[in-house]
């Protein structure tokens, strides 16, 4: 881990490092901010996932999160949102596939296989933050936004022994419906849908026996959102969490949009949220 | 003024504008934020001026004031740095002179005289706000960030009966002592030092015969912002200060460097501070 920046914000740390990742195969930066109650112990961890076309940055310098983490006692780690530099032809054409879209998930599709393996790579930083950061390994939560929010409630479901937590806003709720999610298990799973149904929040909870967040689940989502319609899909998570008996808070805010204004807006909610449940883990 | 992009933002809205401006002849772009207060009618309003480098997105993306002028019920609004596109050579040559670089005052030295007048431009801008949006007249207060410390403070002390609170982080408060003052006031005053020291905010108050602002002025330093020494001088506005009578609270953080993350971290400090003044106004 080279630290390549930090900052002292609201009396903790907010430093951004890279490393080179062994799941990804090529260097990965990603950002934490550490709250100043960490100096006196192990403390609860929220990874945050962030959107297409985002980097470790966003969630930095946009969300406004620090002042609730600072005053929760929660650790914040923000990986960036796919590899760079794979050499892959084509691997920066698109906005919405390739870099800065991981989806996070592991490719099984070359040329992505190589190095696309973003659902491998955030258990690689989680191990790494356990290792190298004062973080409880048994409180640690995980939310994000659009993609990142699809990937918080995907990696949630497919492991929630070890994300104990989990909340989005404006999540890409049922990706095998909408054209992003489409594209991506496409690019990155291929044609074989049965594939893609380990990687959807909606058809993952459909398949749930009991509530696998008893807790519940929180999601924001803006109704001016401009994806809202042809890409998100709330409704039919919800279903499938009232299907599943999945306690789901989701709260539909008129004239907010996709953007972090909307997120800036209601991120101390999330960060209570989390705060709340991870306290409670013994 | 044409509005560039809305978002809904803690309840209320924050939006870009463009505009044609008479004392720049070019257009020109600003940020608004307008809490939910604004319904009922005339608010108090605050300007915030950004430093080199900065756009009119800066402080609305980085800073997290919506929450807090959404809390207190007061107007922000926050303009680019310079003039864009003046097609002057050199324009954008350097990053601390020209473009980004407006230094909040009237050039007098050609090619700059024409369209570089960042001063009456926010005069103008003041104006229009008093014109356009729901802000009390005799409620306004303007605060800013380094270059824009400067220009808050050197405003504030050149107009106290316009800008009636006023507040920095990390001011330039002494520009004719540093380098960046010096390159600044050489190419857009010339070389007499006497027509300086009418934007310099330590000269400024070291003519007053009473407390221009008898509330007090709050300024905000880090002490591990690397500018500090070379570029700052918040210890001879202070001397200033207290020889003129003019209550300061200059307060020294350790471990706090230049940028957003500290200004984030004490934005709501000093949305306090200037909604208790502007709300005493009668």
């Amino acid at each position: 881990m080279d630290m390549i920046s930090e900052h002292v914000c609201h009396g903790g740390m907010q430093r951004f490092y890279r490393h080179e990742s062994e799941a990804i195969g090529l260097p990965m930066r990603f950002s934490i901010f550490i709250p100043p109650q960490a100096a006196n112990g192990p403390l609860p961890a929220l990874f945050y996932l962030a959107g297409l076309t985002c980097t470790e940055e966003t969630f930095a310098i946009k969300a406004g999160a620090q002042q609730h983490a600072a005053r929760e006692g929660i650790i914040l780690i923000a990986p960036d949102t796919s590899p760079r530099g794979a050499g892959i032809e084509n691997e920066t054409a698109s906005w919405d596939f390739g870099e800065g879209a991981g989806f996070y998930l592991d490719a099984t599709q070359e040329p992505w296989s190589q190095h696309y393996r973003m659902e491998s790579y955030i258990h690689e930083l989680r191990k790494l933050a356990i290792d190298e950061l004062p973080v409880d390994p048994k409180r640690i939560g995980i939310f994000g936004h659009s993609m990142g929010g699809h990937g918080a409630l995907t990696l949630a479901l497919r492991r929630p022994d070890l994300f104990r937590s989990v909340s989005a806003f404006a999540p890409i709720a049922a990706p095998v419906r909408c054209p992003w999610g489409q594209k991506a298990f496409n690019g990155y799973l291929g044609p074989d849908k049965e594939s893609w149904l380990q990687h959807d929040a909606s058809a993952l909870m459909s398949v749930q026996d009991e509530a696998p967040f008893p807790y519940g689940i929180l999601i924001d989502q803006g109704l001016a959102d401009k994806f809202l319609e042809e890409q998100l899909y709330p409704g039919v998570f919800e279903d499938a969490c009232r299907a599943a008996g999945q306690p789901l808070e989701l709260r539909r805010h008129a004239g907010y949009d996709h953007g972090y204004y909307f997120i800036s807006s209601f991120i101390g909610d999330h960060l209570t949220f989390h705060s709340r449940q991870l306290r409670e883990i013994t």
